[in-house]
């Protein structure tokens, strides 16, 4: 992916991309409420995402944290609907553990409803913010008639800033194909804001893919792409991915839009990671050699949420000693056979371990050291994402023919200081 | 446990417990060896403990980890000998990963049964240290006289020092029943020192319990002791602990020898806990209402092995969120029905989540803040490892009657700074 040299030119990236596809417009407003729980001050965005007309072609995926939000219980819902028409959406306040949650936000739908004459139970509420803390709801309720007055159709940009919480820059990717486009919008710094849930996905298109088409579509992708990004191993409770299809433009082949849709997510994806503010690597793990793919994509992850692999790189060091105990670890644990003569494993392309041997020495250990310098990412830069940094770890386990791809990220003295500091 | 005031009182609790059971002795010594792998000189520590005579009474269990040392190799097979006599170990380095390994640990063994009239199998090899260099050999083999030489009936100490890398202290704990004792030394700095194989347990008694017996009693303390603790989820490549009888005393029940070697293993496993050096709060979680005690152990882990719950007790706040999210995570992977609304969670005695919902107030927040405060080690007390500071969080799941016990610990900057630091 390209590297900006500067904000203004990343700017007019992210203009060059939000054009919204046809059928859709969006809204944002923001509101000032103290909240009850510490009698704090505080700011909310409200975003609302409107099809022209109600829509059967949507689909949606949502945290499987049994720990979970209100707009999610709505969410899980709502997704089995004929029809949907909206998405209102609220940063800073998660609504999730909070008394009343449900029907704190089945009441904001409701009122919006009537406002813009739809069934209230066709809008799909999306919370982020802080855990525990209820919804002001008289504040958002007051604030709706300023909100849809600013609907617009031109760009998708002022809903990928009004939805950020810590996050350092909005993200936003878009695919073109055929006659239409998909553009999508996400939300999540990474996992690492205290109290706050994370990551939201917001997908418009205007091709007229069915919702059978749409549903599959999404889980593959999903599944993927967000699903295989692993900043500290924790799932939020408020995680969902909402796809909608306005059905203006005639539809392509279910495997060009699959493909149109991983590219989106797939970027997105690679926001949150970058994004996270602690985080002073990328680490891509390319596994192969696995005997099936959950068991891949499981040992991918095992290494990249081993704190020890993960402050190794944070350090610039080429441990290959944690990230093969890693990989011994989850072999006992996941009851796998790892053959350790089989088992290869490569930094930046440098083989460490093979034939059950670290292949280290002071040279090559210099030469990766320096690699993984080279590979952090420039603090200066923030809000600067989309850079080909990382360190690329290739593990062929020797097992098989399945693979898999994950995104991951050091753990850093940063990463501490903003998941310890206290709310007040 | 008593709280040490000074470094004095500290050490003559130390003398006082050291006492070797009868029946065996033990030697230290050192050796100057260049490590081919670094060009670096370095010293390493030897220790022997030795049976009076080759016995059947002994017990052994040893890391699931399938990436393991040269030593877990041996050691697995020779804990099925019909006698053994004697343990030899190292520190420095971990025998784990290198070419020749087990070879190297076979012929150290069968050298030192030449000059103790023994057969080499009858030995234990142990090893911790750096990952992936090999063993001085020749270095080590030339120092066994000495290590011979000094063999003495005294005092286990001077091997609960000989064992140290990382660690800040020697951890050697001791209880007395019947007519004889247990004794027990370990080496572990919480799993956080880089490149290092992590926890070494050597248990010795003179009660003669036989083989079965002992071999119960270890599986049961290992497993409600130091298969309790978790620093950060990853399992060593060099962990083993192995318990001696040299059947001098007459036996005592079995149920009253697990208890004595339960408190001597529960706290050597605390030891290990206090002594990481990033540790700021010890973690005790005190889980119930689970239904079966894997389900109890499994959930009290993803608690305190959550790098968010981790980085929240660093930062002393009383994070609610985060312990309900972590379960909730768990009862989705586990595949467990989480009733929210018969959850109860804890902190130092205080109530935060009952009912669904946080049970959290600006002054109960201020209140959980001061006692996380007051829970954190006191840094200049380094080296007074025994003392009843830790942050107590008691959970009920509601769900059963099963109950875990886990120690842990949080996420700090010096945990960060002692794993990233590049070795050289």
């Amino acid at each position: 992916m390209a590297i900006f040299q500067s904000e203004e030119q990343y700017i007019g990236e992210l203009k060059r991309r939000s054009g919204l596809p046809q059928g859709f417009s969006v809204a944002t407003t923001t509101l000032d409420f103290v909240s009850r729980e510490r009698e704090q001050e505080l700011t909310m965005n409200l975003a609302l995402l409107l099809l022209d007309q109600p829509s059967d072609r949507f689909a949606g995926v949502f945290t499987s944290n049994r720990f979970c939000g209100g707009p999610i219980v709505i969410g899980r819902r709502r997704i089995r609907e004929k029809q949907l028409r909206a998405v209102l959406i609220n940063n800073r306040v998660a609504n999730v553990g909070a008394p009343g949650g449900v029907e704190d936000a089945r009441k904001l739908c409701d009122t919006l409803g009537g406002l813009i004459g739809e069934a209230g139970e066709r809008i799909m509420p999306a919370s982020t913010g802080i855990i525990g803390w209820r919804l002001p709801v008289a504040e958002m309720t007051a604030a709706l008639p300023k909100l849809i007055d600013g609907l617009r159709k031109d760009s998708a940009l002022p809903v990928a800033r009004a939805i950020m919480t810590t996050d350092s820059y909005p993200k936003l990717h878009r695919e073109d194909l055929g006659q239409g486009s998909i553009v999508g919008v996400a939300k999540g710094a990474g996992m690492i804001e205290p109290h706050m849930g994370t990551l939201l996905v917001f997908l418009l298109t205007d091709l007229s893919m069915d919702r059978n088409e749409l549903d599959r579509c999404l889980r593959s992708c999903v599944e993927s792409t967000f699903n295989r990004i692993s900043v500290d191993g924790d799932q939020s409770t408020s995680d969902m991915a909402l796809l909608f299809s306005s059905g203006r433009k005639p539809a392509v082949s279910e495997d060009s839009f699959r493909e149109a849709l991983e590219m989106v997510c797939s970027r997105l994806a690679e926001d949150v990671v970058r994004n996270g503010e602690g985080v002073g690597h990328v680490i891509r793990i390319c596994l192969q050699g696995a005997p099936d793919p959950n068991t891949a994509a499981a040992a991918a992850k095992a290494v990249v949420n081993s704190p020890l692999v993960k402050t190794a790189v944070f350090g610039n060091d080429p441990n290959v000693g944690r990230i093969v105990s890693a990989l011994g670890d989850f072999a006992d644990a996941a009851r796998f056979h790892l053959d350790l003569n089989r088992l290869r494993v490569s930094m930046g392309g440098v083989e460490i371990f093979a034939g059950g041997c670290f292949l280290l020495d002071t040279e090559k250990e210099a030469r990766l050291n320096s690699y993984l310098k080279e590979s952090a990412l420039d603090a200066l830069k923030k809000g600067f994402p989309e850079h080909d940094r990382q360190v690329l770890l290739e593990v062929d386990l020797g097992a098989g023919d399945a693979r898999a791809e994950v995104l991951g990220a050091d753990l850093s003295y940063q990463y501490v200081k903003e998941n310890a500091d206290y709310r007040s």
